[in-house]
């Protein structure tokens, strides 16, 4: 069974066992995250938001195949600052709960910045 | 302490107390990464590779937020698919030694198509 | 009146006066795209497609915004490679059309790669 | 010899004649300036700045294409909203000149908002 320290484990042998360190200074590692969005993306356009729910089983494997590398670069992008990922996600829901209070948003979406 | 599970859940019940799991079509939780994406990226914007392994401790926080909010939307996203993503991650891992193999890249980095 | 030739010259005096024509490589005009496309897609983000048809005046003037940026970030990236723009955009329609015959496509909607 | 408003003209025909207006809605476009964007960032990745200056001939030519469906997707969405484009970019350059006054400014990179 797969757990999160064992995979975060795999996903820095792979890379130092390819010397590949040197290159992922976080400059390059943030702009593959916007490669990998507009990959993912891609999936997705012109589409309506309604079919965006039906994908066909081609895309739905892509899909799943980028939020993998996804997951992979915010690895290495967490190992880059020596950050444990999952207390900033507890912080940052923690942020989030202040920002947008229940009694306020409920049912509502906007952009960030509206509220 | 933080384990996935129970962050994940967290993450979740803050959509259902908000009721916007009705916007999280994937098609927008798709946008809502190139944004982050872009969002992360302007804090290493006009730095030079090696600047970006030196930023300020507010571009830190910020960067932290942003690999927070990624993981977020990786949670939602994976649960739209019913996608257990520690799983794609180990499948995507197996993909990738196999289209490069250490021998044949090491300490090399060029495009994807490139190889 | 404005014309094509006198607009770009602006954009690049503006640059010039501020000697911001050093830290204009082509990779950080190219991270300049995607968060400027970040930012315009965040106008959208959680509408559905009709809903994006109807912008409040504030998020159309913040479109038309992103737009001009988008423009004067192409216009450095022209200058860098001495192109002329136009005449790669005519370029790239007869390859369009090569590549997307009407009586193929018309009326459909697919992924680049799907047809 | 090619000039702004003929190859405006073209870049609508060519929808035209495929329908595909109806695809066209301003969230979709924007989700495909996205995805240019990040196909054109993907040709720098892995470079550091300098690198960045120096392409491969392959490359370069797809920097050249990419650049060209940047320009194609800002007329459809200009034609959207019925704006002039390059009177935006007049008033935009206005805009940025308060906003990044030469003395201040001169010669220093930073995050827009950092000033």
């Amino acid at each position: 069974m797969a757990d999160l320290e064992s995979i975060q484990k795999k996903i820095l042998s792979f890379r130092n066992e390819r010397d590949w360190a040197q290159f992922h200074d976080p400059k390059n590692l943030a702009e593959a995250f916007s490669i990998e969005a507009g990959e993912l993306l891609e999936n997705f356009l012109w589409k309506t938001t309604e079919q965006s729910r039906n994908l066909s089983p081609e895309e739905l494997k892509n899909v799943k195949e980028e939020l993998a590398d996804i997951f992979i670069f915010l690895t290495y992008l967490s190992e880059e600052y020596k950050i444990d990922l999952l207390a900033e996600v507890e912080k940052k829901i923690k942020v989030n709960e202040a920002k947008y209070p229940v009694e306020k948003v409920k049912g509502l979406a906007k952009k960030y910045s509206a509220y």
